[in-house]
């Protein structure tokens, strides 16, 4: 027996038979298409199942079941309340997709399936509680107590992202202000950097964009700070400072084993990892005792499929 | 059989016989005395316990255990990590208090167990998730997920007053700037309204207090409200809005099935609620499907012995 995971991206959506050991052993990937019907939309992704599992030597029959990770949110009815990129308001995903390929499916959120995945299959492996952050564009989060995702009794949570971290803060693209990734995510790092070459055009962030600030990129900001520009060591500084204020705020709310940390800025490694354990325990208010370990995601792009097949 | 809930107070200790109906058949309160060693602050909280009892008519083979809920953490064997207001660090309670009454001990935080006791007797029961927030001088926590207290995996989480809600905002006792409690408790809108009578000493919020800023208490501020003084008015809206995000929050990342409302500011009542519950759902991201319900806690202080009892 396989299980299947598919990860629904906004360019395309992957497919991964997954076995017991929690290996990919079959991939697949189709585009995302929005502008074709629901059903339409759920009929290419079970043939996508069926076809990579047929390329992997894998029979339906086989299938113990698929889980999917989609931007959004979901019930355990299989239902899809909410997922905005595919155009999906309460749409009854599970029965259409038994429909075309007759298996168990359990859906939710892409940040929890990562998080799930990562506390199975990766960094977080034999803990029992962990809180998994993936900063990129956004800031996504998935929450694991005692081994199973959480999500809140109405489904509506682990938006760690819209955590109010700011009062009268920056606005936020959900019409709030304040929230928490508009300070820790690459965007904040990028506006902050556009921001100060502003104030200081003879920054290597500016140089380093070819001059032009719209071509700043997170890793811009990231790359001029490890070459020691002081404009770039500041930003970074209070970049990452705001960063671990989050964190800490996490642990003193929840307090979970260990905090994982995946998504584009994740890459910067070390350079951010260093002092983000320096600062981070300033700001918990029990930094006496034990507190949970920070960790870098291991799994990467592999999470979406790997936790979905978790499910 | 019964089971005994000792509340360890700023003041007093309080002592409760509580029945298998979460029933309160017989209390006892003794004086927080901090200059006794340690031995003997446990050995009268023993025999505050017997002598309760023996007044209930229990004798102490029907004591199936004794809770403790104490301002401060405490580990699952049964040591207290720190507990300030009494000066205890590091200390084996349950092992001396056995030495005394050789019955079963659990201890946990009082805002733990305020948070328990509603969960299983007071406004939350029958729910399976809840997070209690009292508010008062500071802002103590409390969660529940599935029908137990989740206080972290190194017991340091539940600590809502230190989540950061402002960056760089207003200094906390704790060290750190714009913990959630600077801005959420009692302490906070006493701040606010004093800053708001220095701007504008026309307000009833001063003549209240006696022309005195000093005196100005919460209900001084919550009163002038009430009657419609325009500062005051102000006033109490930006709290509510502060206290609104705080909640919005909470459920942003946790999504319990209720929040419940706890302290000396809860007793303003529907003046707090109404306006609470207008204005929390704007806060929320995924406000278009069911959010939690926010309930006002309803045991008072009796909260403390009863969820002692439940451990």
């Amino acid at each position: 027996m396989v299980r299947v995971g598919i990860d629904i991206g906004g360019t395309g959506i992957k497919v991964g038979i997954i076995d017991a050991h929690h290996s990919i052993i079959g991939e697949g990937t189709i585009p995302t298409l929005t502008d074709i019907p629901f059903e339409a939309q759920v009929q290419n992704m079970a043939k996508c199942v069926e076809d990579t599992a047929a390329k992997a030597g894998v029979e339906p029959y086989q299938i113990e079941m698929v889980g999917v990770g989609i931007p959004g949110i979901a019930n355990s009815a299989g239902e899809v309340i909410k997922c905005t990129n595919m155009g999906w308001f309460h749409v009854p995903f599970r029965s259409v997709f038994r429909r075309f390929l007759d298996v168990p499916v359990r859906i939710d959120n892409d940040a929890n399936v990562a998080a799930l995945a990562e506390s199975v299959a990766g960094v977080s492996k034999g803990t029992s509680s962990s809180v998994f952050i993936t900063i990129g564009t956004g800031i996504g989060s998935g929450i694991i107590i005692n081994g199973k995702i959480w999500n809140g009794f109405h489904g509506i949570g682990g938006e760690l992202g819209h955590v109010i971290l700011c009062l009268n803060g920056v606005p936020c693209t959900c019409g709030n202000r304040g929230c928490l990734e508009r300070y820790c995510s690459a965007t904040a790092l990028i506006r902050m950097g556009r921001e100060a070459v502003a104030a200081h055009p003879e920054s290597m962030i500016l140089s380093m964009a070819g001059g032009d600030p719209a071509k700043i990129e997170a890793r811009t900001v990231i790359d001029s700070a490890r070459q020691n520009d002081p404009v770039a060591v500041q930003v970074y500084g209070e970049y990452i400072d705001y960063l671990a204020q989050a964190i800490a705020s996490v642990v003193n709310l929840l307090d979970p084993e260990v905090v994982v940390i995946g998504g584009g800025v994740s890459k910067a490694g070390d350079f951010l990892m260093e002092p983000l354990l320096r600062e981070y325990p300033k700001y918990v208010i029990f930094n006496d005792q034990p507190i949970p370990e920070i960790k870098l995601a291991v799994l990467g792009s592999r999470a979406g499929v790997i936790g979905a097949a978790m499910l």
